[in-house]
């Protein structure tokens, strides 16, 4: 236990990121000091948020340091403590390293109750995509009764919730993923009213048509690009546009021209973009009303989860293109029994 | 006074409008019904919104309609009535034809106090125009004392009024215009912190860098396509975008592609289309608010007024080219003494 894996970022991606971009190294475990505990990292969540940090630009979240270890959503268990607020074998989330073991000041993890549910929906359902995809509809898109809700990446992490809680709220529900497969899961499981693959359809415009009879009032956009260009032809007047991501533009040099912005005149569309980590003061409410749900089975969750932190960048890799089906996950250590 | 000047919408134009898309005709003058008046039309208002109902396709605006005669704001001088609301010298505005006479219902117009302002500012700086640039500001743009506005097409109809709200309101106010002599007048005259020419600005990146040294917090989006771009990489955390049209696309087959859509996410950018025809409950307010800043000569107001009928449809034309400098207007006939 002396020996920590640990993932360093190597170079900078100019379009997608690949292989070489990451480092795999062996270091020893870390010794933590005063008010710092040492954590023996178990699932790993891997976001789409993260490319952005992998760009040499001013964002929301710092970005990553050549040469350093990369960072990410982990969950945790306290193997060696500093500070009498935590004691070995509590578990923990916060934002640790792409690491075996991580090092941790005591303010910046939070003790999580392992009895609630699996560990790892610490990252997803009951973690900060999930709170993304509730908060985005409460205070964007504001779904009501009847109306249509449209979602892209909709068997993603944020998609599959995001989708879900406007069905809860009444209203007509479709969305897109990139295969068959993943377009039977958003309708068959998570009860959308309708579903496309948008890999296959001949214009997403035909897609949006059929999967929206009614127009678009609320869009979450996670996607960009062509597929935000398509909805703004399929807008009703009064439309939110919820823009929580455009996944499709991360890996271009030059992204793809938006051409249809002028409807946003016409149909007095708004399209707003936010980011979660502003609205940590209603994360009790979030958890409150999301435990409850998951408790009643009111929402299902799907999880890729890929075993190895030696896998993680492959799985990044493959997240970017689509490939995972479901929240995509690390699994770096076994939980506690 | 048997013969009315009248000007046909004769062809839907794809790309640029020219002179062949209208016919100039001259028939009888219409005889007014119960319940409607005779007006002789004075003033008329030529908007870039306009050349959206040129367009076959469902809009805010019902579009013109072949072979019929256009509409416009008017200004006009009631010569008879059949109904008892309306008298014979009474001035009033409506949604009228271009054309020298037209008989409209009495419901359809409202009257105007010729003593309050020069009869055209009803077709501007006391009109929709003007509305719409109050309406934007108050209920999307929402500027705060020491933010920074930015104003596209500054010496307009809409975004001369824009920017000098703004201004009042406390903020570093900046504007762009297509000529030198424009952007002059928007410093010396209206009173901008910062204004340049966007046709001679070698990148649109480094001039509202230098207008905006505090980057953009409320975007007054008249334009479109290119510019937008710009203003995409200079926003401010929580900017506000407040889209009103985007005249650079409306004479374009294919619309630019607007590529920076990315940055709203990360800097939580709302864009917020709007018609202000959804706002007249705030018409009482607007005029109050506006007569009242006109009398203490708080509001400055330029028209380009164009004499003659027969002329509104190059004028019509050099507007959507921004060869117009100020609100666009077409002076039809004399105003009373």
């Amino acid at each position: 236990m002396t020996e920590n894996k640990r993932i360093l970022f190597k170079s900078r991606p100019a379009g997608w990121v690949d292989a070489s971009h990451f480092e795999v190294v062996v270091a020893p475990v870390g010794e933590p000091g005063a008010g710092e505990v040492l954590v023996r990292n178990i699932f790993m969540s891997l976001d789409p948020y993260m490319r952005g940090r992998m760009r040499d630009q001013k964002s929301y979240a710092p970005g990553f340091e050549l040469g350093q270890v990369l960072q990410a959503g982990m969950v945790g268990e306290v193997v060696a403590s500093n500070d009498p607020s935590l004691v070995e074998g509590d578990l923990v989330e916060g934002r640790l390293g792409w690491e075996a073991f991580s090092v941790a000041q005591v303010g910046s993890v939070n003790k999580v109750d392992g009895n609630v549910a699996s560990l790892s929906h610490y990252l997803g359902v009951l973690g900060m995509p999930s709170m993304t995809a509730w908060v985005g509809l409460r205070n964007i898109g504001q779904p009501k009764e009847g109306e249509t809700v449209y979602v892209s990446a909709a068997s993603g992490a944020v998609g599959q919730i995001a989708g879900q809680i406007a069905k809860m709220q009444g209203c007509h529900v479709a969305g897109s993923a990139g295969s068959f497969e993943k377009a039977a899961y958003i309708m068959d499981e998570l009860g959308f009213d309708a579903a496309f693959n948008y890999k296959e359809a001949g214009s997403l415009g035909d897609a949006l048509a059929q999967a929206c009879p009614q127009g678009i009032d609320v869009y979450f956009e996670n996607v960009g690009g062509a597929m935000l260009d398509a909805v703004l032809l399929k807008v009703n007047p009064y439309a939110r546009i919820v823009a929580c991501g455009m996944i499709s533009q991360y890996n271009l040099e030059k992204p793809e021209g938006v051409k249809n912005l002028g409807t946003m005149v016409g149909n007095k569309v708004k399209m707003q973009g936010f980011i979660v980590s502003d609205h940590m003061d209603l994360k009790p409410e979030f958890m409150a009303e999301m435990s409850g749900w998951l408790a009643k089975g009111k929402i299902k969750y799907r999880e890729d989860i890929t075993q190895g932190l030696e896998n993680a960048p492959a799985a990044f890799i493959g997240m970017l293109k689509g490939e995972n089906f479901g929240k995509q996950v690390v699994q770096i250590g076994e939980p506690p029994k």
